[in-house]
């Protein structure tokens, strides 16, 4: 299934929209329904993220690799797995497709369609939080590509349905969808101000992994 | 696996009814239980109704297709892959299937078995809704269908349980399925002068979904 | 994997006693914690039900076929499946098996080892739940025998899951289960008076399952 | 994937540590969140805890075997698969990764990193549980090593997916574990006069679940 620039673009772009949408319309969802039961609501938020990465990526892989993710991107693109021509374009789907989503999450949940979190999220633990939650994620990807390729779809899923609890952050682990939960002032949002410093951790914990990943793997340097 | 006409027909009846009844008794399940907590209470609806498509899907999938959903079928048959002979009675076997399974449903709950629901779900946030969810559980299929095949069962499964909470209609997503709701006035329900909406919303879903993956997955026109 | 018949008893054994455990020590963990909440309580009983079902019927189906189920047992026997000198052991062994399953539960969370149920599940309404418990769940295992064998696991389990649901019974779906739930007077129990006749609608349902699963398969008669 | 010793106790540090990491961490916030819920905690605790087994297994099984566990690291040992001069590393590698992870967790929640749990966890009946769930946990294993191995990751996740309800001690049936926990005094924290006889039961366990496969796998002796 050899797939044009153009679909590969569009994959990045729906896939990060959609994966954008469940997160912040189901915290909402999750929100609104829960009584107060904070637990409660992060299970609703946790599965249907789970379940949508699964989907997302088994469909979605095959055409443009699904990243959904800039620091995915990035690492694609440091290992030489991804041409310099293709970030840019990679990147600003995903961003522009997320930021889409969480509009469209708004929307269907009868909130103003643009609004701006005033969700506190900083400090340390937060931080070295995202750090963690980011190396994770990419050992689960850079290292089952070399063990169990197939299993990537799962395997992220329940990654991330596992790292919304491990963390104090609920790992956002990826740029893209930082910048798009500043557009929410719901359960999923996150202050402008602090955005930054999120990704800056998710920077420094991809850099990490792949130095983790070179010694667990045994690449050649 | 080569089955009849009759087979297959059977198949799309009791998959669509078993589907349905599952639907509606964990919602009364649920409902029951869960002492006001609906973020509870929707989760004891969500996850055996993500599990049961899973199972019809992976067993009656190699029958009839295991569509269960009229856009489904009517999207078949638009890309020739259903032959128009079978499209309607396909469609009617799984309107009846569904509604059975619904008044299976209710008795099994000891509530009158044929009942006509009351509950409100209108409104454009409900509509660009099910117009959402249709979209994605469309993708699913017919992308999956070119990516990984295989994978279909636990997609459409996981696809319906994010789109449970990632939506504020708690994606119908299937004209079936909304007519067979209009008779239990219990938590899954839908009052009759709403489902036309949905399904409206659904056949335009379904629309959009076809030209979305012919961009996707670049098929010739 | 060729095992003796001896080996085949002992995983029917230990497979029904630790599907039984997991049933009762899970209903009871789940009542002791869920404060109240019945809904929770029966999210904390399902899940790990329908997690056990996948491991066992994944570790033991190559040694003796994973039935852990005298309505299984009993049915591949009528399809000449079974043979008639293991039917009898088999059903033993299930029931023993699942009887001292229940009584380690109740060990292991400090009551009494050998109790009664008092715990009340009678009614048309349980009846026709448990008929159709049991036909959806000798459907998932014949149609899936043809479709996918290798789902089978994870449908079995998703199946169980679901069905936990859907009915007012819980879907005990399995005589083996219904008597060893006798010995436990918690969440899970069943009064002895009542346990036969749900047997007698599991019966029931397994024929009325082989008689459709003629029609869906279309099988030479 | 020929991978060196370096590299595999490098995989058992890290996959330990975060195995560890997961279910401290998510202990915390289930406790911090459920308000006073039980039941939700545990949910809370129970879904990354499978998951994150399912990721593990899945990406260091090629590398290690992904033990994570000193009892299952013994068992392969006293089986001759896994030789001498690896069991000690191994043992040691889990343990420190074990002990790290928690502190990790501590330090991701805003907790003093290290600390001594208060947590009671003694008695008969959560001594037969740890008993009970290593001999589950290392019957999943070596059946499904000759039944199944491809599915071992899954497995093992819903095993103790299921293990965390069905037994009074929430299952921790792995000495590496018992000791990390040590180190949290929160939700999932053991005091350490208990942590001993949890890993005296977890060695009796060990021991009955080899004899036990011996007679299961008909394994020449």
């Amino acid at each position: 299934m050899a797939s044009s620039e153009r679909a590969q673009i569009l994959a990045e772009f729906l896939g990060t929209g959609t994966l954008v949408a469940t997160v912040v319309g189901s915290g909402i969802m999750a929100q609104n329904l829960a009584g107060g039961n904070v637990a409660v609501a992060l299970l609703g938020n946790t599965i249907p993220t789970g379940a949508i990465l699964f989907v997302l990526i088994t469909m979605l892989g095959p055409i443009s690799g699904a990243h959904f993710n800039p620091v995915v991107s990035l690492a694609f693109f440091i290992k030489k797995a991804l041409p310099a021509r293709k970030l840019f374009p990679f990147i600003l789907a995903q961003i522009i497709g997320g930021i889409l989503g969480c509009l469209l999450a708004n929307f269907m949940f009868e909130l103003d369609m643009v609004q701006i979190s005033q969700k506190i999220r900083t400090g340390p633990a937060q931080w070295i939080s995202e750090i963690t939650a980011t190396i994770g994620l990419l050992l689960t990807i850079f290292v089952c590509l070399r063990s169990k390729p197939s299993a990537i779809p799962a395997a992220v899923g329940l990654y991330i349905t596992a790292a919304y609890w491990f963390t104090s952050s609920t790992s956002f682990a990826n740029p893209a969808v930082a910048i798009s939960r500043i557009f929410s002032n719901t359960f999923a949002g996150i202050r402008p101000e602090d955005a930054g410093f999120f990704i800056i951790a998710q920077v420094i914990g991809m850099g990490l992994a792949l130095i983790i990943a070179k010694y667990l793997l045994e690449e050649e340097r």
